[in-house]
């Protein structure tokens, strides 16, 4: 999918939001662990209920590779089912030297057919490049992690100046564009989104830990988005898991519809 | 598997390689294409020629994730062909916040029964814990990776003194002792060996970059080596496909055979 693409969406729905698919079996509702794929059943019965709603999908890798080939199956299944003017993330956090980067841009671009996977940074250029040789589809590189842990190495004050996230988002901007590299940004705070804006103005950021994580989504919404949105907010458990009886997908529906909701007055208001 | 377990298949194969499983199937030889499973035949194959030689395995996930469903088949087939007593690396430098990494555990640790999985440090201690809860199973966290992105970050100097590598070696090695916590280390000087030992002096070493990405066995043994031994020296394409022809296996175990014997010196020398 296109930048143009992915900002013609957003006008028409009136949203940034991206539903993260981190299905577990034991936390979906206990009647469909009789079907005969119950984490496809979950997935396919949440998209009904909220592709009206959320411009993007982003499954959990980890969560279906803990079921193995079965998962596996079911992530195939998911994917497939997410209609096609929907971006999708496939939310891997892979991050390898050249050949390896280029199996699994094969496993996820190629076979899967996802718009985008998340790659962490640490291994530099070589764990980027091999995904953007493919058109459209897109790099969601680690820049700021919301977790306790993302302190340990990403706050750390450089020589040269500024601190590492700040050299991560500064200097792998420079190996693509904002037409096929966004960032996971777990900045909730206006401070920090003020400094990330003024490092890459133009890119997309992946917005975790809205809901759930806590992050407000007016603040979000006021310091981070640009004249193309350049947000998409993510909310996984709020939405999936805010019922565990029969009426899940229903009641998902309305959380999304809540969030876009809102994000429909924040376009008005800050774009 | 436990450290003194591991110590003392060294000592008995008078050996520390780790022969890495990188199967493509473009690469391997023509005649196995046929063969129902040819990625899980190849191993098979691989496997039985080496193991006399080898003290671990390490399959590169990538390769696998590369052929969906069937990929991963034949990666749960390698790990349960594997002999029990041989120490068994994911490959797969997997590195996300606390629920998410304890589901990369379980599909590792629990499902598929690897020993260790490679980690990536960005997102701090959060990625490593989750995985340390497991007995007898081991992070291999990323240090230091010889390729040319590696420079992108790991080098970047800290106010606080030293650069960015020294410090996740310093600081990730008070999360977890040398008994469940190796490091990647893509070094192949001395200076940068004789420098990485002094910070971590006792943890182990997975050294890739041996062989056909032009390391020296020499070197590293000598300024790697503790008296543990203290070393998994990695080698992938320069063993599995030293011959593309029906005596592949043949060859891959005497490469196999002539590394075991030149390693067999360095420990008679520096241990």
């Amino acid at each position: 999918m296109t930048r143009s693409e992915l900002f013609e969406q957003i006008k028409k729905k009136r949203s940034y939001l991206c539903v993260g698919l981190d299905t577990a079996l034991d936390k979906i509702p206990k009647h469909l662990l009789d079907t005969e794929d119950p984490i496809f059943e979950f997935n396919k019965r949440i998209i009904d209920a909220t592709s009206d709603y959320a411009v993007a999908y982003k499954p959990n890798i980890a969560f279906y590779e803990a079921y193995g080939v079965k998962g596996w199956e079911s992530l195939e299944k998911t994917i497939g089912y997410i209609p096609k003017d929907i971006f999708t993330i496939a939310d891997a956090k892979r991050g390898d030297i050249g050949n390896t980067s280029k199996m699994y841009a094969k496993a996820f671009f190629e076979n899967m057919n996802f718009d985008s996977i998340t790659v962490a940074p640490y291994m530099g250029i070589d764990s980027v490049s091999p995904f953007l040789e493919f058109d459209e589809k897109w790099v969601v590189l680690l820049g700021l992690t919301s977790n306790e842990g993302g302190k340990d190495f990403q706050y750390l004050e450089l020589t040269k100046g500024g601190n590492l996230y700040e050299e991560v988002l500064r200097k792998s901007s420079t190996w693509a564009n904002e037409d096929c590299l966004m960032y996971v940004v777990g900045a909730t705070r206006a401070d920090a989104l003020e400094n990330i804006r003024e490092i890459i103005p133009n890119h997309f950021l992946l917005v975790p830990g809205v809901g759930a994580q806590g992050g407000s989504l007016e603040e979000v919404s006021k310091y981070g988005m640009n004249d193309s949105c350049g947000l998409l907010v993510n909310s996984s458990r709020g939405i999936i898991y805010a019922s565990d009886k029969e009426d899940f997908a229903e009641v998902a529906g309305q959380k999304a519809k809540e969030l876009q909701s809102e994000m429909n007055n924040y376009l008005t208001k800050y774009l």
